[in-house]
């Protein structure tokens, strides 16, 4: 038998017309609001689960790229908004490791997953909304993670805010329910 | 400026041809020999990291599918063996969670990344080989691991079966040498 050779993985269609309409102000606040109006699309649309990402570059002052949670629609549990919009963002400038000038603003807070891939994709600023509690009392697993990972990437040169317009981002999960993806 | 919304990520063209002519023993040893034996054609090849990871059926003792480290030639820090394997699998038989009679078999241990992933991907056995201090040795980054990560993995049901052909493992790894991906 043939094996598969080619993985493929797509943002729902309605994302570039949200990139085109929505206007994004240069600041922490300004790019989190942006991320977490991702998400609420992404709520409204039910193309994945309920979390968004951006990677921004933070120099240009320019979204490099957006990410939301395809996990079901795609067949892949890599497929967490942060993987793509990393991923996106590096396929798109061609490289293997982001400029430390790049940003990823995420609507909660990374799983295990996700906080491994952080230090190997080069951002220098990770930004987070809802914390891993709001996404576990919606059902969904973080995995095991080491209680200082925010020390343990700072000691990696990774700049670490948490928390920012949280209640926002943990509306945004409440506002997704129970399902789970 | 549009951004991008598709990723794209390819196993090496040699692969099929070493799909088709390389058989593989129904046991640990026997899966285990086929990745080191997949691994050797990577670095003989030169496409990509010295890593390479499968994902069997434990019940129909079938190749699920195979992956090799593509971070470079893809220009995607997540594209490690075991994540190339377990998305190719998941892909192909389009689920987003892999039944636990699914095992992944990997030529060293997984980075932090990697075992964040192995949780979310349904896999009921991880087997590996080199372990990280081997990657370590020739410079590369494993990232922050719980010191007890297989016990972790046990709790979730999952098996875990380490160093096994470790010294073939490490051989992999010692061949490559000292250029980083």
């Amino acid at each position: 038998m043939a094996l598969p050779t080619e993985i493929h993985l797509t943002l729902p269609d309605w994302v570039p017309a949200f990139v085109a309409n929505t206007p994004c102000e240069p600041t922490d606040e300004g790019r989190m609001a942006y991320v977490l109006e991702l998400g609420k699309h992404q709520v409204a649309r039910g193309t994945g689960g309920p979390f968004s990402a951006a990677v921004f570059d933070l120099d240009s002052n320019e979204v490099v790229a957006v990410g939301v949670n395809r996990v079901v629609p795609t067949h892949a549990s890599i497929a967490h908004a942060e993987i793509m919009a990393l991923t996106l963002a590096q396929q798109a400038l061609g490289v293997h490791r982001l400029p430390d000038t790049c940003g990823l603003y995420s609507s909660t807070e990374p799983c295990a997953q996700c906080l491994g891939a952080v230090p190997w994709s080069g951002v220098g600023r990770l930004v987070c909304s809802a914390c891993a509690a709001d996404a576990e009392a919606i059902g969904f697993d973080e995995g095991a993670k080491p209680e200082d990972w925010p020390a343990q990437l700072e000691a990696r040169g990774i700049r670490v805010v948490r928390h920012l317009l949280a209640e926002r981002g943990a509306a945004l999960l409440t506002s997704y329910g129970g399902a789970r993806y």
